[in-house]
């Protein structure tokens, strides 16, 4: 067993509904609230359990919005009260990440914090847990450290960060620093990615003592810190913590941890990564949970919903199945059905990204009602 | 105005279920019942619109299934309860035709009757009464007169009828003989017969004296022809018409009209042929369901279901929709998408054909409920 690490505080930002996963994830039901791999579990639940031995349950917090409270409490029965951070609003990653880091600094001036997506899927939690206490040894040496994905083929879908030079700190081997971010890449140069060994995909964790992620905060966006010093200020103070955020959260500046902190960190030398050797998907949409699912097998039907009731005949892609119904799949390839109790998706993997498309098509014909 | 034909009677056999059309056509629902060109009317009754100048609404009868009665009697509020025929059970259309002649004979020994399928579609009302116009005339000198389609493709879908000599007859100067009837031909024979004027498809469309189909039944078919007097003598007798149906209808030979009536009689120089040049589709499938309601154009996508919510991005193919559910097809290409509340089938205008095959599975493995 590994143990708990000591100071290190892991942040689940729970925020994102998955919108090219639709009718699947949806307002009500946003992706980290599903079980997209089979497990049984909530992609919240499975970051939990990854997080839980690294950590124990009494560090681990959650940064999501009021109307998933509930649902988040459900499905994280161990989660103390004072580790749920509720968002009136979405603001983006770096006021949702940025007010763990204030609150938590606040609690603990001394604290470690670490970031992980609620809805990406990790399988080999030995060597996710190797990275991550590499990555704690880093950030205990001031440093901003990401733990970047070695890839497993020229994706186009993810973002890159290139490794520099080797970094020496004690109980972390692998640690370099970072060269440059790269956003996601056309095909021909995330082949040259792929066979260059120190590009790795950029999978959103960041780990750093909570005051070196804020003092990059206050370098970079001094409003955006100001707002989040006022509001963890106030936090703990039962009365006063209410009013605060309704007032000072709507004003908070949108912007990704990327461009906010990490970006600019890497510019400053401040940013360190760790190779994470581990497989790693953030299930973006409908061709990646497909691939998920059938572990890359492009022969396969993959089917989702423990209710389903499929006739399938040389169909190949995704069912997901949440209602009762008969469905039959006659001779359709690389086929995407998601079938909801009201609405429906026909696609091809090859067209999952324009689902997001569907989406705002939706929002602007008035039929809101099924997002 | 048509003035009605004197002593032409119509016959409307509306027993099959139409299984490539599942989960649209189905046992409670057969192909029959639905409107399927979305003029607002059932085939059924279109059926009836077009027959009725012809015949006035008094000599049209209907034989179908007891379990449809209701169903029939809502569409047709004209039709007379002596012309409604109910099988207890289906026994192919030379019992079906075969008894509405046994009947219709021994009300009017001189009666001339034409059968029709309930669920065909048909375009040109003036043309296709001029056809019939001129098959009564040709009845009316002892022929066994069928209309064959005058082919608008090279269909590999239609059984082909081969017009012989020109036949004299007054009223009727399209009249042929009949060469030989060709069951569905492959591609390569389906150009030639196409190029070749003289092949027509085989509608199914017979027009005789009752006595002479009778005649020729009970020449071909003894055993058959013998049931369907023993019925027709009970038939009008309210007493006895029950008993004798449950004792004698599930005995008769399951045959169709074409290998009992219409070859024989061909070999024989009996039948005859008007060719008809109105647009017809016996509508077998969903891919010529498409190809109905797109008027053959590629690149549409045919919707069909007055309630659909529907968003396409770049879709084609056909999408039927029986519940109010949101329906998001993007990308899919001659796609087939049949959506009610209890089943859904997914398939393309290409795979039409094996839709009948899921009906069998279906069956076999137990979910017989959808069908």
């Amino acid at each position: 067993m590994t143990e708990p690490i000591d100071d290190f505080y892991a942040v689940i930002p729970a925020g994102g509904i998955g919108s090219r996963l639709w009718p699947l994830s949806r307002a009500d039901a946003p992706k980290f609230l599903h079980d997209l791999t089979g497990s049984g579990n909530s992609l919240l639940r499975d970051t939990w359990d990854r997080l839980e031995s690294l950590t124990g349950p009494d560090r681990i917090s959650v940064v999501t919005g009021r109307a998933h409270r509930a649902a988040v409490e459900a499905e994280l029965p161990g989660i103390a009260d004072a580790n749920v951070f509720l968002e009136s609003e979405p603001r983006d990653s770096a006021a949702a990440i940025g007010l763990a880091a204030a609150i938590l600094h606040r609690r603990d001036p001394d604290v470690i914090i670490g970031s992980f997506a609620a809805d990406h899927v990790i399988r080999g939690t030995r060597t996710f847990e190797f990275a991550v206490q590499q990555a704690v040894e880093v950030a205990r040496a001031g440093y901003i450290c990401t733990i970047g994905i070695q890839p497993s083929e020229p994706s186009v879908g993810f973002g890159y960060i290139q490794k520099g030079d080797e970094l020496i700190v004690d109980g972390a081997p692998e640690a370099a620093t970072v060269e440059r971010f790269v956003e996601k890449p056309d095909l021909e140069t995330a082949k040259q990615y792929y066979s260059d060994r120190s590009f790795l995909w950029n999978a959103g964790m960041f780990i750093s003592k909570a005051s070196v992620l804020l003092d990059e905060l206050a370098a970079n966006e001094p409003e955006l810190h100001a707002g989040l010093m006022e509001l963890a200020e106030a936090w703990d103070d039962r009365e006063r913590r209410g009013p605060v955020v309704d007032r000072v959260w709507p004003t908070l500046k949108k912007i990704a941890i990327d461009y906010a902190v990490a970006e600019p960190a890497a510019d400053k030398g401040r940013l360190a990564v760790i190779p994470g050797h581990f497989d790693w998907d953030d299930v973006g949409d409908f061709a990646s949970l497909t691939k998920l699912i059938n572990n890359g097998r492009k022969n396969d039907l993959a089917v989702l919903g423990p209710k389903a009731r499929v006739l399938s005949d040389a169909a190949t892609g995704i069912l997901v199945s949440q209602t009762s119904r008969v469905i039959s799949l006659v001779g359709v390839k690389d086929i995407v059905v998601v079938d909801t109790p009201d609405a429906l998706l026909v696609t091809t993997t090859e067209h999952a990204q324009r689902v997001k498309g569907v989406v705002e098509s939706l929002k602007l014909t008035g039929r809101g009602d099924v997002l």
